[in-house]
């Protein structure tokens, strides 16, 4: 049978993993498909660096309609990242009849309907395995392992910069910044990064995940998006004590009256195998109505880590280029005419529980002051821990750190509660709020 | 587009989850396919007690051939074990033209050879992600998620059975038999524990791993399988302490000279995830060359858990029952044409570092005497613990257990100096060996 002819747009670290990887294991490949992956033609504007990769096994370009327009090849893997020339391109591809492989989570978290119904109308594949915590196969997990199930949550760490940070943070009990300029050193985080520490980058990877979870297209724009640049050693440590850590977490729950998206720091129980993934490892949990909890741990990023995954989508591809659509996997899980309308919910109707800090004056009445106002609120305290002032505070013994851990309750009940409990004259500095999941 | 219709032989735990979960997401499953999955008839010996699960909805009968020979069937779900009658079945059924759905481990791991090769001529699927490790998509992963790999290697806690009987041994510092007793109890042992503590099912679920991660034939005869019945609460003790934890594990490995295929008890660094899936659960990590190291983890057994990979497998055939042999992935992971005659190495032959616990005579020379026979068969000492001898023992103070951790050794070589050790007039009693591994 006939090699598989690919196209590679944008050979940075990703590329060249695929690259080396195809060519390391191409017999390997061919033991288990029948079939080569043979790259025909790479494109990258600095044309020798590409060469310095590739050798001169393969010509490089610096014209990317080079490989759109080029007639033998089958498959387009789009690496360049962005989201304007590369859908762009990534839509001419497909007009020319290619299928398409990508890294690209925030190509497809933007414009993923757009992408999916222009491929659809052209019978051809559109593959983003890559695009999600880098070598698990999660979005393989999702589609087609746990097929039976009814989803009811996902929740994951799909960042392997925040959650490096915050293992350091944890373990040295340094504050962010000290250590977001040692990941800047180390290369485990960019020079701007905000895209990582802000949870722009996990809220595209969970935007693709909720799709595939429940069936409803991609809708980047709704979801709920908090960083951990704010987080300080102070709270790792009080949660740490209380018998949680936390993780930069990325959730999309089912809920009766919609679902949930949001990425945010959250508190999860120590003993809980998620809580243990360290430095710039990647974790996902998926709950199914039939399996249960399941979890799915490996390196979410790199260069052969994520070219596992753009060439397993390859090797799907080769078997599958010729097949029905009714053969084939649906993009998003779910056949494109039953996709749902189900709404995405907003925060104020998310049902978590909380970790609170309050820095209070150590007074009488105090405590019974804020815990009237949760009363009033139907919130319900699951613990509490009042450090004695002098323990925690070098500004004297009348102040202290009041930290609440409540019961499930509404956001938009918390909001409500955490505004009057700021508005005290007894609390002293901005009420800190840490979401927390049992994950069970 | 019409129903797959499909046929449960066998109407147990698994065939009461398979039938409720297809009932309770049959929506679920027509907006993923396009397509319903119909029980058409299921079979099982004691009509009555299949009726109590199926109520009138579906005929039951006690004979399996009217399953196999009913024209309108296109799926036999073998839920029934055993490999005598189930294999003359199942054989039946492909001949019949029919596909199948099981979650047999020991029918594939002993006839695994003979099935395919059937199925592979008449044209049929044979689909077992049920077989190892329940709900977990291991299967599916190994065979697609992570086929851009050479893989290295895979260890997993296959049997949900043992891992439950170490962990509560390691919590509550009891021995095996008391542990058994309580899990029997409970439900989590069988009455004849034999094949769950002695490590033959998990031999049969690592027989089928093995096969997948390297293309090469199902030999169960050939894998070296040691249960979990001789350990005791001072070792998992002991091993705590070294900041190890016990497990059973199943282990494969490629070598330069062959394939590992062994189950036994095994030493895992404490701060492992996989040293932390406690109770019934499930972990099976996978060593990738581009990949490097995941974790799959999830239920391993159970009504509903098994039947979500029964069901994720029933939805693969309702998608590509029509596609050719090159549209399907081979059972094995690699085309049957290019299954590789690479030997199961024995268990001499086996490089592992090792945990030791040798009774000893507590005077001068003791120690010496066992380096130096370690040194002699270039066996070298990780780490080595000597406990006062009042502190271990209560037979007096003239004994003590010597604790070694070994480097990487053959286990041929291990053997020979063991003999020399156990022939020792200053070592009191058998010396006690657990295989260790760092999984990293």
């Amino acid at each position: 049978m006939k090699a598989l002819k690919i196209g590679i747009l944008g050979l940075g670290t990703v590329g060249a993993g695929v690259f080396n990887v195809l060519n390391r294991n191409q017999d390997e490949i061919i033991r288990r498909t029948g079939r080569g992956i043979e790259v025909v033609m790479v494109c990258r504007r600095n044309v020798a660096a590409a060469q310095e990769i590739v050798g001169n096994s393969v010509p490089v370009v610096a014209d990317p309609s080079a490989l759109i327009n080029h007639p033998e090849i089958d498959v387009i893997v789009e690496l360049m990242g962005g989201d304007t020339l590369s859908k762009e391109l990534v839509l001419a591809a497909i007009a020319n009849g290619k299928h398409i492989v990508t890294a690209n989570k925030a190509l497809l978290a933007v414009h993923g309907t757009e992408i999916f119904a222009a491929a659809n109308a052209k019978g051809v594949i559109v593959a983003f395995e890559a695009a999600v915590a880098g070598g698990i196969p999660i979005i393989k997990s999702l589609r087609e392992g746990l097929s039976a199930n009814r989803i009811e949550w996902v929740a994951g760490i799909i960042n392997g910069t925040t959650n490096f940070i915050l293992s350091e943070m944890r373990e040295k009990g340094l504050d962010f910044a000290v250590v977001l300029k040692e990941a800047q050193r180390l290369g485990y985080a960019e020079a701007d990064p905000t895209f990582d520490v802000e949870g722009v980058d996990a809220a595209h990877k969970l935007t693709l995940m909720s799709s595939i979870a429940f069936g409803v297209p991609v809708q980047f724009s709704k979801a709920f998006i908090q960083g951990i640049s704010e987080l300080t050693a102070t709270d790792i440590n009080y949660a740490e004590v209380l018998g949680y850590r936390i993780k930069l977490l990325g959730i999309t729950k089912r809920t009766s009256k919609g679902i949930e998206l949001r990425v945010h720091p959250c508190l999860v129980p120590s003993k809980r195998l998620i809580a243990n993934v360290e430095g710039a490892m990647n974790a996902v949990m998926v709950c199914g109505d039939a399996v249960g909890t399941t979890l799915h741990y490996g390196k979410g990023a790199g260069s052969e880590p994520t070219g596992s995954a753009v060439i397993a989508d390859l090797i799907d591809i080769a078997r599958l280029s010729d097949a029905t659509p009714a053969q084939r996997v649906p993009f998003l899980a779910f056949q494109s005419q039953h996709l749902s309308d189900f709404p995405v919910l907003s925060m104020d109707e998310v049902v978590t529980s909380y970790y609170l800090r309050i820095r209070v004056a150590d007074q009488p009445g105090v405590l019974a002051n804020i815990a009237s106002i949760f009363a009033k609120h139907n919130i319900s305290i699951d613990a509490l821990r009042q450090r004695e002032a002098d323990e925690v505070c070098g500004e004297g013994a009348n102040q202290t750190d009041l930290v609440v851990l409540t019961h499930d309750c509404n956001e938009g009940q918390m909001k409500m509660a955490l505004e009057q409990i700021q508005a005290l004259p007894t609390v002293l500095d901005k009420v800190i709020l840490i979401r927390k999941e049992e994950l069970a």
